[in-house]
């Protein structure tokens, strides 16, 4: 855990979840700093150099990468800027960790494939935040140690609470579809768990509580089965309208034993007893759910860096998970089973 | 299981918990059938006739007693007259089934045993349901089996619904007060867990919520710790302002294990996610808790008539966990720690 | 509830689950009498005679059907017979409750559909028990009322305990294969809470654990979508491995609330602390968990007959669960999206 | 957030939990330095410099406190020499945060009180962690809210893992004995949430699976009845035998509602379906438990130096914690009741 010389950052794109790394990169994730910060908007510039104490900021992502002092680069910016972000960083001789998606479309993550490869003794992570979860990485732990037995499907929810439905509409048009923007970190678990990769994929839906959804080609909720190799199984529902906030849910099915992670998005631990009977309350949102996880999983590349090993996740995992969600979309958009 | 001569039942009593055994003992416990039934209310009687097809109504105790063709009485009339109606049937050489409470004091509880011994081959069975429930009977087998090493403290909630606070309030004055009149079945499951008798008391509580309950000379929420021999211990909270419903828990705690019985008195296996977080609703009331106890119970009983055997629970229950109950009240009306 | 007359049963069939029946009807179900039942096995006869007390017993079910004291036949026999027996005994004028599945092939089942049109104040009711289990019903009750706004997914697992796995085998043969013998129920739960048809099925599915299952030319997990009209989904998983016992969960998803019944298949209200954690026992198969509903579903046909109305299970119901699982099973097989 | 200036800390006592402490401030707490660590044993100061790369460490505490380059104290130190070492930092014109005991007796923790109170400019704070933690500190800002209308009874479970249970025997002869040893958190607890002072205490206990406690004049299981003004209640139970681990439970009860924390001690989000049957897994030590609340105690503190406010947990409420833990160790040993 010591290090004599702290890891430099620089991070790209402060909005929400940005924000969010940087504050950890700052003050959370121990050896390391927060060097520098780039951002195309003033304010969040401002808010890097009055509340992160941030001494470099720049408004040119080119720029912030001169900096010769910096270790590595953290991309938090626009998904359709990843891939370029993340090339010029390797390219510059830096490590990267990357936010989800890897890239917006499978040919631009087989570049970043190309550049990754080309500097194999630079760490390159994405940021599948939830494999650095406690219960996640236990439940791993628990399947690589043969607890239940051989694992064969695998049940991944991923709701986005109701509350904010109406919000996501004007993003919709770009986001891809459902399938697209929400199912890579469900496609990434599925994957991790089994141990195999995905081969076809039916999905259905439709727009059950919104219909302005409908209005921009989209849906609200959609179910999906991914087959993987021998057989496996992944059942996928992924939505925007749970009622009770965001329900991350994943159980893995074994031979022996079953794992369910979650079936409560529990927000702590009380139980409330009123008059409407006994209550959990349950998680908002993914900074919320997986605040912890967002702190390790930086600290999983930093560890990495200090001692030369590779992250749990690599550019392959970024790539095969987009795959599965273009198939699922897919699937959805033609009524058919799509091969993937 | 099979009884080719059914037993036939007269009871006295059709209250609200009263007509619940009137139509198990009609409908749902097998060999049995309720051939009489006894009331000073005619709006009673008219039930027992139209609803449950009793075919000889009684408004006086002695003369249902003088039908020849009765095998047992079950007790369900007010409190005060237990005492005298088991000793009249037993006299009559009836079997009898009393509900709780054994009686309004111990000279009088003292007097039905020696009725009781006088009559050892008629089945003599008190109301402590609870031990006939499906869950408490489990733990109660558990214990027996060694499972949780050895017990040595209860904890014990008795909490009816708030919802019912005030209808109670005409009730208090000849209740006896909060723990005479709400402890005696924690008191009996502490017995029945530990396997010992209670040696001293000591209690507090107040009015918390219901001020009325003060101008009654009583109070609305207890506690109390009950010391049994063997320096083994019963943690007791008795009330009347359960928000979520009527709360009946038990933990028992062992040298090798614990058992929490109905931590969460569900209504039934629904989780409910919406918009407040995810919901268990409660039952509210015994009725609706010990649906399948109060039926099971009478079979124990019919089961004992027809096998000669004796049932799991006696006079001598009855006596000491109203001994009990009586330390407890005097417990708190003395501040002082009370020997029983 | 108040019979003057009691309903007189004869059943056909007393294996495992007629046996269940059997003791229902006479002693658990108010306001009726086992009369006649009538088996090939001679030792089933006995137990009818010797242990349920039934005066008039059969090795023909002809002969049964002559008795003219009889209101109602209840079938429990071989699945093959179910259709024949049933249309005999309408045909004989008597009122029919019948153990599912209605018939082992479509063709048949309208036959029967003919026979029950034919006799419209016959009352005719499948058991499609789960319907009058508490939560399940009470799930109902609360979408009826709009609780969880509309209902659009349905999540139904329908799994056998793995301690039963290998017992099973030799029935895989004519079983049908594992979604037409395991999927009337799920198909069931989803038409009724959906309140719409089903218009297609994907499934797929493997031998994970039991190499012995594909020997017999089945599989011992499957999964499958069931699309409904307006797009509503059911996601289904059928298995015969669940590790923990026979966990039936079924899940209601709403556009404003989620019901989620028997997610953790208790077996009763005490959770276990030990050295392992926190735990709750489970169910561990269908006459444990569904107890009380085998009784209410008769109790419910009775109520049917005395007052002239129609049951909630009708012959429909069953024609089209059928069709949903030979869809899924047909799907399985061919790998492809099967039309309903 | 954000401080232009770290707060220089200096650490003494390094031993389980002082490591701990170590290593949040070095690593976890932002806006902190870990500047100079204190210790008498030689591995403790090789683990600061090599593992913390803290670059001031001491044999002596006096001569750390000499270091003006230090800002705040944290004693981790042996319970007996708390005092001593917080006046002198005090009086050095340092910040101090102590570990719990405030004290070994009433007296020496007044004279901490005066020295407190001598400096009103400096931030003294007491590690009750409990109130930092996420789950209780929720639970308070709901009951201030009103959630649960008044607070009247506060029940606490405060249990030691089993499997520790044999470790602890060495260190009972000078703990004070169990209610001393274990209940000063819980007594902390109740007062914050009821917002009142104790009156009384009576308490009773035993050795009930280890006779070895007996021998060092112990017991290894206790429960007491601490009165409160107002009447109010706390139930309290302290062990050392918990089977599944780190029992902290904590429920309030209130006029409106109930809230009750932790009523499993869950390890992680993960329900195991094993054979079994549904298992939660448990945590095992205050580490696991409150891992957070160790680091976010520090940052109130911390947050308090910055900004000159009060912390929440004052010199005072240390000194009621011991007074209500003496009164019920003193109540267990002459089977009375005390006033406090």
């Amino acid at each position: 855990m010591p290090t004599r010389q702290k890891i430099k950052f620089g991070i790209v794109g402060l909005g929400r979840l940005g924000k969010r790394h940087a504050e950890n990169i700052a003050f959370k994730v121990p050896g390391v700093e927060l060097l520098a910060a780039c951002s195309i908007c003033a304010s969040e510039i401002k808010y890097a150099q009055e509340s992160l104490d941030v001494k470099n900021v720049y408004s040119n992502y080119d720029e912030m990468l001169l900096n010769k002092e910096l270790d590595a680069i953290f991309v938090a910016s626009s998904s359709n800027v990843h891939c370029e972000q993340i090339e010029k960083a390797l390219n510059a001789g830096l490590h990267v960790f990357t936010e989800k998606p890897l890239g917006v479309n499978t040919e631009e993550t087989l570049r970043v494939k190309e550049a990754v490869d080309a500097h194999p003794d630079q760490v390159f992570m994405l940021g599948f935040m939830r494999r650095s979860d406690k219960s996640y990485s236990h439940a791993k732990k628990m399947i690589d140690e043969g607890k239940i037995g051989k694992p064969f499907l695998v049940r991944c929810y991923g709701l986005d609470p109701d509350s904010q439905a109406l919000n996501v509409i004007p993003f919709l048009k770009t986001s891809g579809g459902l399938f697209i923007d929400m199912s890579t970190h469900d496609a990434d678990l599925a994957r991790w768990f089994l141990g195999k990769e995905a081969v076809s994929a039916y999905a259905v839906g439709g727009c059950y509580k919104y219909p302005q959804y409908a209005d921009e080609g989209d849906i609200d909720n959609g179910v999906a089965i991914i087959n993987f190799e021998d057989n496996m199984i992944c059942m996928l529902y992924v939505g925007r309208t749970a009622p009770n906030g965001y329900q991350v849910e994943t159980e893995i099915v074994g031979t022996e034993g079953t794992l369910r992670i979650a079936a409560i998005p529990e927000k702590n631990d009380i139980t409330i007893y009123d008059k409407t009977g006994a209550l959990r309350e349950c998680s908002q949102n993914f900074l919320e759910r997986f605040e912890d996880a967002f702190v390790r999983e930086v600290a999983e590349f930093v560890k990495c860096i200090n001692k030369g090993t590779k992250p749990s996740v690599n550019v392959n995992d970024g790539i095969q998970a987009t795959k599965i969600a273009e198939a699922c979309q897919k699937a959805y958009e033609t009524g058919t089973i799509v091969n993937i």
